[in-house]
Formats: structure tokens, sequence, C-alpha cells
């Protein structure tokens, strides 16, 4: 089938020869894809891998898969296709995917070294994002969205009512991601928060705090372009570059008690948004950390959390019940479909997704947010 | 009157010349102290003071006190006046004190320049231990209870059942401060936790951690004097010089899962401890810092906190609440008091409390807990 696949590193391209998937297992689900987002993880998995992906020449360490793969996590689609013990969904619905793999899905892979192994101690506890054989589908384990089909066991599978269009559908995974972490941070509806940076991760932690009631959203950033997409969101921005080394009191001050935010959430992840994320926060504020950072520590005073019984956390991943609660939210309007629609700046067949797509995101990385892809199954581009 | 008192940066001496303390609010109580035990912080407060002491010359910047000032904030005692409003105790009354000045007690000094201002949001909010204004009795602020008599207003004041002796009393304050971190750490019945450091803050956190219910217990200490200690205590002791870089997977291996604490409390505030309260947890697992930090950062990796959704936060002080409850865990078993007595490895007259005291404890670290000095009102030195 058609798909945009990972080949080797540095190889990312399209591809006519990818195997169609198979329902293999009885509780899997054959989903044709309507659209998928590029995440920043596919770029990195570009120009930093392989990370998630297999090393040139080998398998998946998870899943025993072979180069080339789709790729793609953050997709929609319809289903074409259920396993006999599927009772989730039925062909025709419409769906997203969780794509994140776990020891849930270790009986979906024979050729597996862990195949059927029992379940690590966080999938027991119910914290599948932080399970030992964590893994994504797109990003290594089994084939992904910038494809014509994909195959996942019904445990990934969320049902999307009809009046949630499936290229808004797309964005409930990178929603689920910050949905997840607002969750994480223990956040209080009425609370004020900071948000530091207003790229893709950024933007969709904005629609999530306003989806979930915070009394006041400010956004720091210094982009223009990006700036400006936080304005259209209807929040606050600051820029911190027009400030200096007064920016934390500005911000400070920018709350109703004039002594800091109650949540704050660092979505770019360099020293001075990991520093002014605990300063900026009134006492016993939380700090919460969705950025993914390289091995480089930073410098950290204990006393900034100590003297004022501030908390630090940081959130990885989503589990299921995080996309059932973002579906919930698009479909009452917690998450304003307009918000969502502001999101995709760009939709393109995965024929194009190398060029119009992955490069366009690497040139042009501000005046983008989310580019979906298509496969055009059901004429997506018209 | 008699006292142990702070004449100026280095000179800490006993002197007959500190006033008498006399009732000046109507909601105020006059203590004959019993006992009362030198902290770390009145060490500190001479090796590299003045920290919460005025300056030479200058008046405290809460309470516009003058020095000479007794020293010592870790006291119990019997109450022998009260003002006309007071209600929550009466004279021969044993009682501890909450030595955490706050907006509170602003009431109590009119030559302060915040007398009678309005209170901060954090005692608002019920976190007087974070309040702008903190400060602490016998560290500057007021008078201590290294001398005969020692007034403070009756919102600091815990009465304590005569059942529990006034030697053990005198350890409710340095028990509150580690009773405030556990419940600050969100500490659940039935955990397992890792102690950095078997010092006088660990091994009071040891005996909050046995009174809470925690299911199992490791202290990691590195001298041999306080492994001794913590193993009479009843607590698994591991000692990391013994096993270098492996120390943090040996550690990890020790509970139940393999995988690490459900908590961890620095005692120690170094470099390595900090790495190890973190690394050592399960994933959820939190990190809280009990230890006093010079300026100097640590290096800190953001993803050590987050691949594992990991906390990390710190406690300072403690309210009246905390006192109230560790009265309530000696006085029903909860924290042993046989325990409680393993800590007193000193009793001394204030007359001696230099030379006997804060010189025996800079001098003998590792072989002392606590020493308590008494101005022998009562014949508390028979
Ligand atoms: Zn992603
Ligand atoms: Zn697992
Ligand atoms: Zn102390
Ligand atoms: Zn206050």
């Amino acid at each position: 089938m058609r798909a945009l696949a990972y080949f080797k590193k540095g190889d990312i391209h399209f591809t006519n020869d990818i195997p169609r998937p198979e329902i293999q297992t009885d509780d899997e689900v054959i989903i044709d894809v309507s659209w998928c987002g590029i995440c920043g993880s596919d770029l990195h998995e570009y120009l930093d891998g392989p990370i998630f992906m297999p090393k040139d020449g080998e398998c998946h360490k998870l899943s025993n898969a072979a180069l080339p793969l789709a790729m793609g996590h953050e997709m929609s689609g319809i289903v074409s296709k259920v396993g006999p013990k599927v009772t989730k969904v039925k062909v025709g619905d419409h769906v997203v995917v969780d794509a994140a793999s776990s020891c849930a899905d270790l009986h979906c892979w024979p050729h597996s070294k862990f195949y059927n192994s029992k379940p690590c101690d966080a999938c027991q506890r119910g914290s599948e994002n932080l399970c030992t054989h964590a893994g994504f589908v797109g990003l290594g384990v089994i084939s992904g969205g910038f494809a014509e089909q994909v195959v996942v066991s019904q445990h990934h599978i969320i049902p999307v009512p009809k009046e949630i269009p499936l290229d808004v559908a797309a964005l409930i995974e990178p929603l689920s991601v910050t949905w997840h972490a607002v969750k994480i941070s223990g956040f209080k509806k009425g609370s004020s928060v900071l948000v530091l940076g207003a790229g893709p991760i950024g933007l969709c932690t904005i629609l999530v705090l306003k989806g979930m009631g915070a009394s006041k959203i400010v956004v720091s950033e210094v982009a223009e372009r990006r700036i400006e997409m936080a304005k259209k969101l209807g929040v606050e921005v600051f820029n911190p570059s027009k400030h200096g080394h007064k920016s934390i009191e500005i911000l400070r001050g920018l709350t109703k008690s004039h002594d800091g935010f109650d949540y704050s959430y660092d979505c770019s992840g360099i020293q001075v948004t990991f520093e002014t994320s605990l300063k900026a926060l009134t006492f016993r504020g939380t700090a919460t950390n969705i950025a993914v950072w390289g091995p480089k520590p930073v410098p950290f005073q204990p006393m900034d959390v100590t003297l004022q019984e501030k908390v630090m956390t940081g959130s990885i991943g989503y589990v299921v019940e995080d996309f059932e609660e973002v579906v919930r939210a698009i479909h009452n309007g917690d998450i304003a479909m307009e918000d969502c629609k502001q999101l995709i700046t760009g939709k393109q067949r995965i024929e194009d997704g190398w060029e119009k797509g992955f490069q366009e995101l690497m040139d042009h990385k501000e005046s983008n947010v989310k580019i979906l892809l298509t496969p055009n199954n059901h004429g997506e581009m018209k």
C-alpha cells in the first residue's frame, strides 16, 4: 500500500510497497486513515535519529518489526475491518488511535521476545504511559498513520462522534499529551497558569487549560508568528525578550495576587523557561515539564522549590482515558472546535508529505503548527 | 534573667542580664522554660551568621528587637502567667512552642514597622510557614528558650499532656519540622521510603515515618555513629560508600517491586543525595527536600523527573497543626517515647550551654543528636 515511510537513518520517503496490514489477533481493528499530523518527534527522528526507530539493519526491540515502516502517530480514520473479538467499534465508525504501545500489546506480536509476558508494574497500576515496554505506533513499533491503513488492537481505539470532523480528530492525539500533563499537574479549575512556549505543544496546552477552566492563562513566547497564533486563541501573551531580567517579576505581577501563578507548563525545555517555570509560581505552585530535554543538565537551586514548598513534576505520553476525555471535551464544547481548527496550518497528501510536510516544517517552523497528511482514502483533499 | 544569648557576629555567651519578658498583649503567655534543644540552625547562626539574627548594630527587621537576644527555639516548659484574653492554657499547664513568627504576631510588636498590618496571602491561606514575614523565636525575632522565661502569644502555644516528659517534649519542635515535610510529600500509609542522612533531621524523619505507618524505611548514611543510631530505631541502613556507582541500583532493589521507593526525603542536601533522592524512586514517586542548601546550584536533568512522572518538592518549617498532631502521635504511641529518648544525647544547664552544648556539637557532630539545655527552673538537672 501507499505510505510515507522511514527506511533508514536520514531516509524518509513515499513508497507504494508497505505491506497492507492484516488482522492477526482476534481483538485487532483495521482503520482506513483519514488524517495524520506530523509531530515534532517525527522531525526529531529524521534530524537526530534513530531515537524510537530501529537502527539500520535491526528489528524493533519490542515488536521485532523490520524497516521500512510507515511513520505517523496522530491519526484519525474510519474502521474498515474488525477481528472476531472486537466489541468496542464496528465497521464505519470514526475513530482515533492511542498510539502508545505497552504490555497490553505484547499478545499481538508473536515474534517479540516479550510475547505474552506478564504486564509490568506500571501497566498493572494503570500507568501504561510509563510501561517498561513503551513504544509508539508510527515510530517503529508497527507501521503508522502516514499510510492507507493501520492495524491496532481495540484497546487503542477510541470512537469519535461524527459531529467532530476527522481533520479536527487528528488533533486529539497531541491534545491528549497535554491533557495528560494538565491532569498530572493536579490542576484545579479556576487556577492561574503560565504556559512557556507557544509551539504545537504549548498551543495544545492552552486549548486544554481553556477547556478545564483556568481563570487566567498567560503564554510566554518570543517568536512573532507564534505570539499571533496564541493571541488568536484569546490568551494573554508575554514576550520576555522585551523585559530581560525583569521578566519573572512582571510575570508574577500579572496574577490576581501579584504573587505568581498556581501552575506553569514548560513546553519549550530550555534553561530560561525552566527557571521561569519555577520562579514565576506562587507558593505551593506546581511546575510541570512537557518538553523533551536533551542530556545536558540545567543548574537547579533546591531552595527555589523548598522555600515556598513548590512542586516540580513532568508528564510523558498519555493513557486511553486521556483520549476519551479529550473526545468528550471537544464534543461538549469545552475545547472549542474553532480553536482546534486554528492549529491546522496545512493539509497534504502522503505522496507530498516529505516535501510539503516534513521539509516545510523544518524550513518554516514558526509559521506552522500542525500539518496533516492524508492517504486520501475518502477524498479528504477533494 | 539568665540566658544563653546571641550578642553579635561570632559571640554567643551566657549572661544574667537579658530582660525578663512581660505580658504586653492580652493574648500572651509566659512560660518557665524546662528544656530547649540546640538546633543545626543555632550552630549555623554562629558559624556562618548572622542569617536570621539582626546584623551587629541593627534591630530585627520584623519585631524591631535589639541584641542581645536569648537563642533557642525547640522548647518545652510550664505556663507561669497568662494575659487576660488567653483561653488555650492556664498557669501550670505543660506546653511547647511553635517558634515560627508570622503575620499572626504583628499585633504583639508595636515598634514593628509592620505593626497590625493585614495578613499576607500565605497566612490568609493557612500556610503561615510560608509567611512573607516569617521569622523564629530564639533566632532574632524575640528572645528564645535558652533562658528562664519566654513570652509568646497563645496562638503559638500547644498544650502537652503530663504523660509526656518535658525533655521528650523538647523534641516536638524538630519532630514537627519533619512531620510537616512528610505531610507536604503527600505520604500515604503503607508506602516505602528512603531517608537520605541520619543526622538529627533524618532521625526525626524516621520517627515520623514509623509513626505514620511506612511499610519499609531505608536510611542511607555513611557515618558509623549515625548508622548505629539509625539501627537503634529499628530501620534498615544502607551505606553508599561501600557500593559506589551501584548504590542507586541496589537501593531500588531493596523495595518489594525492586523498582524503587514511593517517597524519598533528602535530609543531607548534597549533590549525591539530591541525585539519589530522585533516581532511587519508583515511577510517580515523590522526592522531598528537607535539607537547607547553600546558594550553589546542582546539575539537574528534567527528564529524570519527566520520564517516570516523578515529583520533586521541598518543605520548610511547620504550622501549629503539625505540633498538635505530633503531640497526639507521641501521646497515643504512634511515635514511640523510647525512640524519642534515643535522640537525646546530652543535657546541660544554660550556664554551660556554650561549652558543653554548642562547642560539643561542633567538635563531636556525629556522636550527638540532640543536646538539651535547661535554665533548671524546676530542678530539671536534679
Ligand atoms: Zn507526537
Ligand atoms: Zn507495561
Ligand atoms: Zn531548628
Ligand atoms: Zn503572613
